[in-house]
């Protein structure tokens, strides 16, 4: 991620509103910290909250100008429409059911998205919005942020040059303890979003990190889940969500795979892990340790990939900040897909061929693919793990 | 493993018998190293051919005397019989198909038996062997050695002493890339018996290591498999047997579980590992590095277990012989299974009660639940990844 | 980094200005994007090179308004002087022989200072630099950036905690690859200036990565070097400057240690690595997995503090800005320490007191421990391996 | 380690006497244990005691033939002479001062040795042995144990095919944390034997483990250390011998070192670790994971060496008795300088040359290198530091 092309194209760097993600939340943190990395945007306009005095509180809090605090998505595109500085690109980290909603608006108002995942809560809306982005040819990024580890660039690069030959086998996990507790939720009539499956969606650990395990397979194995077997379902008593799924898979050209995610897994962090197997080879990468891929060739000694290190791959090296050695981590990562989607739009603002290097960052068709197995795995589940194609 | 409670039981080595594993076999030298390493056997006869010639030109090979290089099982038991200073022990370390035969005749000569896993090829003879061993009331010991690792005996021990709570989900997968080339079996006539289904059992991948990988998710989560869901094949083009299965489980109370075997996987050595949560916390252990337990609690940083090292229960602590941070490896776990096998032996025959502790190795209950889960995985993969109780 | 204490004390983020780093520079990228992280910072000014047309374009590349791209540093802190919006802070990433004037330059125009390691290049400029430091009062931040990372603060805090007891022993060792080939620097008539002792420094490998050793071994361990006996030279033949230096430490109260760095280790990325042992147990850190610290008691299984884990104390838990198991990197801790000097500075023009935590970053008296230990080793060297206080 | 080439060249196992080591010693156990792995030896004849009664218990217990446990090595050699079925070989595992002795008995009785380390305490006693070794011609083998793992036998091949180029630097350390705490020795008349500087020698740490690290560093690298600048002591309180030991060295061909060793890093079990860097990259190697051995390149990814892995040149390659991905460990390494040594001792009784790659176990040159290693660390430290050659 060297230089700065949107600077280069533009003369200046892309205007940035946010919606959701106020202070003290996560992933809004980690937006506005993505976006900020390489110096491709400036966050200028936000929608906090849909209270007016907290929405100009924590707009104050993060940094916007008084003016472009707003309270609603609404009000903000139509606020920005009239002014000569106007945002270009909507960057949207609210609760899953809002996300369909504020998506179409961004693009009918003629601009770029950048989503939370997942796209949306229903296969329907997915299919809508996907319908939405091809119609008005507007950039549309949903940050499924694993891939924006370099190493997991270099695994997909390395499947795409033909270093594993045919893929036969892909196993992927993401286990988590954070909902390991049975005092979560807490008991009262208030649960959290993600425990609501109308706000959250029809599955929790699905909706959760479900579809980042899938979207991270398929861009690293370049392959598409056909069927799957699979059961849901929660492990920790009383909860109404899911916790944990399971499914077997048969994915293009022959390949089968495993699949495995939770987050009753007491005790453990972070472990999204992979293994990509071809007639020549097997990849690894973890991401709790992400500076480190695994090359494991059907002849000759396993080797290590790391960041800027040799060997990397066109993507994985320009995935990149730092000299080798150096751990970039889940940030720069995020960055990545922030920094990529900044090219592209900036490259469409300015009427140019953008890098096709940064043209890696998920997209609508990944958001509907995710929201399609997502629905596939439900159907398998309450049909006593019968095989579904998505 | 420390002292030599044969020689104090018995005042002298329990006298060993083998058959099959001649020079070259990797299992046979395996099964024999694992017998001398605690000096609580004298491997004094064998069976190493059918062809006369060949079992004595190996036995000498091998170390036995002339005159207890025998040709045959029923030949070795009708002459040993007749001496005074008789094998005690037979250990059957042949191709699947015949241990039932062997252990049958063993048992009914009155010898203990040690016998190479799976226990048989099917159901029927799993149930015969474990009827006739609980008849005799002789030791039956399966060498499902992986379960003699000190920190896969650790992590069963914190089950049992309730750490982990109640278990909830459990993941295994045992992953090799043996028979990851096409070139495998090499074409010609003769197949190496693992690839023909008469003798090397109806799945060669479960057979060869899905029965481990459940044996190992057993002895540790102290679960039983209640269901499975399941899916076997061969992503090999043009290979008869199959080369992974994948399966989703339902455990004895109310757990969840993922388990995935295959020997298709290019370039991976022999990755064996699990993970088992429970309310209170996870354990993981990988048998590629086997001198660490994680134990990651729900609360509070996650430890390291190591081999004599600080918080070794009873059983993981009596399963080493070094002082901590001098790695023990796979022959130092089979040797567990044998020495525990002998000290039960040897308390046998001196009529005395065995240390409980020696008392952790596979026996028939073992193997036939393996049997019982590999016939349910065919039968589930049969039938389109039904839900089919083992 | 939870908040933005800069906006909420000032109202604003702090200004500043930059010395050196163009793009192209690794130091100076990363300088510029750890000012960036946490939002404290606006980059508004500087000078990136000493020909006026190259520092415009330069600035302008790097985002600078075009009238305060400055082609030096009097230049800019005259124009600077007279706008009512000002820089507040000056940033230093130029070669190491004009790290002195330019910190007394601006101390002395009444700008607090963030400067690149090591301090200076002699002995008698860093003592003058640490005076004026202190009769100025204002704010001096030197980037040992290594001590931002949060399991180097949790070990430090650990140490300062007591948990290890009295500190006994100590290792340190930084050991890279990069200066290994005998083409490094290249022949020619101009050598990069860090292998030309007058810009460079005395000594290549203890100003560019031996500083940064000893302030992460006196940063954790709290000790000071009383005494030292080392030998310095060059492995890679022809080469004039320093590429590996040994020492044998005798530290304060008591303790022994032992100090290792090296840039001509082929092959090998960037590993520092620290030890510290005391009676009660011992810590070790890398730097290439630095998202783990092991704690390794007298007494007790191993314990892994991970960043925002369970047990981390308040330094290391504020130095994270995710949840646990999503890792943190280099830029991250070069960003700790920005935003922790930031907060000072801060509060320092607000008149307030600064949160005791954001006091943790490097100053001058860290600076002139450096070049006061690069001196004994450089004399102990000399002398033929003779103990040396610094 | 396949096949059994002493049964093939003698028809038989090799007749194994032992001194010392009896029940409840680590050492002694571990020796015997060695011994048995490959089938090699019998141990058939013992002093484990110089009281009578307790020689023949302790005889009994480990297995010997009543009328072969003796009370003492002259007795033993003695009574042995006249048997037709009399030793050949004598191993010592006694406390080091009685290993000259015993050593020269043996030899001077006409029995090959193997000897526990340090060879002897004084470089006197070393010299003298090792010249009669010499004039006898028989085998004598030096349990520098850790020289039988095949992964640092690895490491040796790779440098002596070329593979790194010309050495340059070499770092190596041996830290346990086994003697840190305070209460060890415990106070009363009876300090166990290593604490007393006549019987353990004249450095408790050296003697027990720097002469490990300081053979290592030799085996492997190929170099011998030409001077060094040495600190020894004691940093626990009150302890009269030495428990850390560090060192600067310049090693034969120019190359330089850094050498730390100690026993009192509370909490660290047994972490001997390497790194050896060439012009054309580095290998790093930990006793702790020892399946592992790390090849770094100056160009091109790192790779990962196993154990009957691709890439085992052939020297490693013997050393495994398992297909990769089955971990060997302490033991095994154990087992490989004793079934070496067998190989050695078996070609010079039936007077035959051996198979060269037999002959990389340590012997009497390597014995006496530690002791005068040892003696110029002593000096050195003495002497505040000053360059000695050993």
């Amino acid at each position: 991620m060297g230089g700065n092309p949107v600077i280069g194209m533009l003369g200046r760097r892309l205007r940035l509103g946010v919606v959701g993600g106020g202070p003290g939340s996560f992933i809004g943190g980690m937006h506005r910290m993505a976006a900020r990395m390489d110096d491709r945007y400036e966050i200028v306009a936000g929608v906090l909250s849909s209270k007016r005095e907290k929405a100009l509180a924590q707009g104050l809090e993060i940094g916007l100008p008084q003016d472009r605090a707003y309270a609603s998505v609404p009000e903000m595109l139509e606020a920005e429409r009239k002014r000569p500085d106007r945002i270009d690109v909507l960057s949207i980290m609210t609760p899953n059911d809002s996300h369909f909603e504020y998506a179409s608006l961004a693009l009918e108002a003629g601009l770029d998205v950048i989503c939370d995942k997942p796209m949306t809560n229903r296969v329907e809306e997915a299919e809508a919005l996907h319908r939405l982005v091809g119609k008005t040819g507007l950039v549309f990024c949903l940050t499924h942020n694993y891939t924006g580890y370099p190493m997991a660039r270099q695994a997909r690069e390395l499947v795409r040059a033909g270093a594993l030959g045919t893929i036969r086998l892909v196993q992927v996990e993401y286990v988590q303890g954070g909902k390991a507790s049975e005092e979560d939720p807490p008991a009262g009539p208030e649960r959290p979003w993600r425990f609501d499956p109308l706000r959250g969606g029809p599955s929790l650990v699905l909706g959760d990190i479900g579809t980042h395990a899938h979207n991270l397979l398929r861009f690293i194995s370049g392959l598409e889940v056909v069927e799957l077997a699979a059961e849901l379902g929660a492990v920790v008593p009383g909860r109404l969500v899911h916790d944990f799924a399971g499914a077997l898979l048969r994915l293009s050209g022959g390949a089968r795979g495993s699949f495995w995610v939770t987050q009753a897994a007491a005790g453990v962090e972070n472990c999204l892990r992979i293994r990509v197997s071809g007639t020549k080879g097997s990849v690894e990468w973890e991401q709790e340790t992400p500076q480190r891929l695994l090359w494991k060739p059907l002849v000759g000694p396993a080797m290590v990939y790391t960041p800027s290190g040799p060997g990397c791959l066109p993507l994985a090296a320009r995935s990149s900040r730092i000299v080798k050695g150096h751990p970039e981590g889940f940030p720069e990562a995020f960055a990545n897909i922030y920094s990529d989607a900044a090219e592209a739009i900036a490259a469409r603002i300015a009427g140019v061929e953008p890098d096709p290097l940064a043209l890696h960052f998920p997209g609508s068709a990944d958001g509907l693919a995710g929201l399609r197995f997502v629905a596939a795995a439900l159907e398998s589940s309450r049909r006593g793990g019968a095989w579904v194609a998505p």
